[in-house]
Formats: structure tokens, sequence, C-alpha cells
């Protein structure tokens, strides 16, 4: 069996220390990004380091999404891995989310594989 | 801030179907993964699909890791998604651990980004 693989990676700069360390509204972007891509979450587990940043990994039925983040940069990344094919205007509408979400100066977007 | 990302893509055929059903097997091989990168195991969630089918993604101090696998077709993938710089013998080290739990007929590596 051949499979093609895909991640989407979104760098973001110049965004919000207090979102950045919100875990919830992390879970909460992660889970509007998986439905702009058209793909289901399942399942996730975030953590708090210490003295700030969050990461938070997500199961979806089409693999993982994960943000990690860096309060004190005011930066972050976020990937999209899978195996399915995500909706035609994912890049877009997710950027749009993410940069939203965490008031981003600027958010990135390559795929890569 | 500019950082460099790093995702090892490992990819699994003919592998065993009941280790590729084995949650507690799966994390236990992430786990060996992690160290042989260097790296730290902090938490990690897993789904069992039905009919079969696991997916496990755990949280790092260096980012993620995360294991997808199909054991009707013998086969998953696993990526270690991170900023930071695994130990030289990683790809070998963890080729071969991935290989040995899984008894896979072949794991192809590829590093990206």
């Amino acid at each position: 069996m051949e499979m093609s693989y895909r991640v989407d990676l979104f760098t973001l700069l110049g965004a919000d220390a207090a979102v950045l360390n919100d875990s919830v509204a992390i879970e909460q972007c992660l889970r509007h990004v998986v439905e702009a891509a058209g793909f289901h979450f399942i399942d996730s587990i975030s953590h708090q380091f210490q003295p700030q940043g969050i990461s938070t990994v997500a199961i979806l039925e089409e693999s993982h999404i994960a943000a990690h983040t860096w309060p004190e940069k005011g930066s972050a990344y976020i990937t999209l891995t899978t195996c399915a094919q995500p909706e035609d205007s994912f890049v877009e509408k997710a950027s749009d989310i993410i940069a939203d979400v965490f008031a981003a100066q600027s958010v990135n977007h390559r795929e890569i594989l």
C-alpha cells in the first residue's frame, strides 16, 4: 500500500501572549481549523509548560493536529498531519481562523511532503 | 524569531496486525522512539477505531509524536514533529525499535522540512 502524506505547517508571529497561554482557546481554534479542512475531531490533550507555553495535540478521524506555543515570544506553530485531502479552501480559511484567534501579525503556511 | 522545524516520518509495511491494534504496545514503542531521540515524553492519548486501528498522539517537551495504524493493511505511520535536534543515531535506532515492536517487513524513513 502506498499512501500519500501531507503536513500543513502554520507558523505564527506577533501573536497575543494571553491567547498563546490559554489551552481552552487553543483547543477551540484547532477544532475550527479541523472543521475548515472538512475533518473530524475525536479527542485532545493539552500540557501547560512552566512558566508559560501550551502544547495541545488532538486525534482526528483523519490523523492528527497539534499546536505548540511560546507566549514569551508571541509565536506558535500548528501542524495538521493527514493522509486525507482537506477541502479546497482549507489553507485560506485556516490561516484566517488562526490569525483571528491569536491576533497574530503574521501567519505563514507551508504544505510539506 | 525564525525557528527550524523537522518532521521524521516512518512508514511501516508488512507489520503484525495484533500489535498494530494494541494501544499499550504502540504507546510503549513511541516512548522508546522518544528516548532514542534524547527527547522527553509528557503525556499521551489513544483512540481505538472500529473495527480496528489505533491513533496515539503524545506531547513531548520537544513538541509531539504520533502513530496511526491500519491493522487490516499491516501498515502504519509514525511522525515525530519538533523544533529540537534529535541525537545523531536517532533515525537508525528508531527504525530498529519500530521494526522490532511491529515485526514490520519494512520501515521507511523520511525527514521532511
